[in-house]
């Protein structure tokens, strides 16, 4: 493996973890929002929100990944946060 | 909007854009990759360590993300690099 191949290879091993530490974190303080949404009586899904957020994203997206590259992953991304949602729900949740 | 709510999502905001600046830093390092493979004579796709990092983040994931949705959120990313590395591919690649 060439030097150049080998340092590639460690600083995406680093942004990796980086990315792994920062989602994790993202998907605790989805839970929070979700607490905080459930004791203010509001509605824990917000599609509105998640599409404002994807076009934000994409307006401050400074490349070279595509926009319609960061959309899939947040659409991913989203999806994992709502199945921890779902998975941590209040059964009361479900009648509401 | 209850003042915990917007604290959250101050900082999923700041998250995001964190997120955002890695993906692009680690898309621009797989084209360095790619280059780097050109040079030596390497495939340029490896299913091998694709699989072998997705087993790593999986073993190192602290939670509270499954492992499962570390893995499709990976598996999202990969797949942009592999769209990024055919967008910039050398023509002389498709032979090989």
């Amino acid at each position: 493996m060439s030097t150049d191949l080998a340092a590639c290879r460690t600083k995406i091993d680093a942004l990796d973890r980086q990315l792994l530490q920062l989602m994790n974190e993202r998907q605790r303080i989805t839970l929070d929002v979700v607490r905080a949404k459930r004791e203010s009586g509001l509605p824990v899904f917000d599609s509105g929100r998640e599409d404002a957020l994807l076009q934000k994203l994409s307006e401050i997206n400074p490349g070279p990944m595509s926009s319609d590259g960061i959309r899939r992953i947040w659409l991913a991304i989203m999806s994992e946060s709502r199945i921890y949602q779902a998975l941590s729900a209040d059964p009361s949740e479900e009648s509401r």
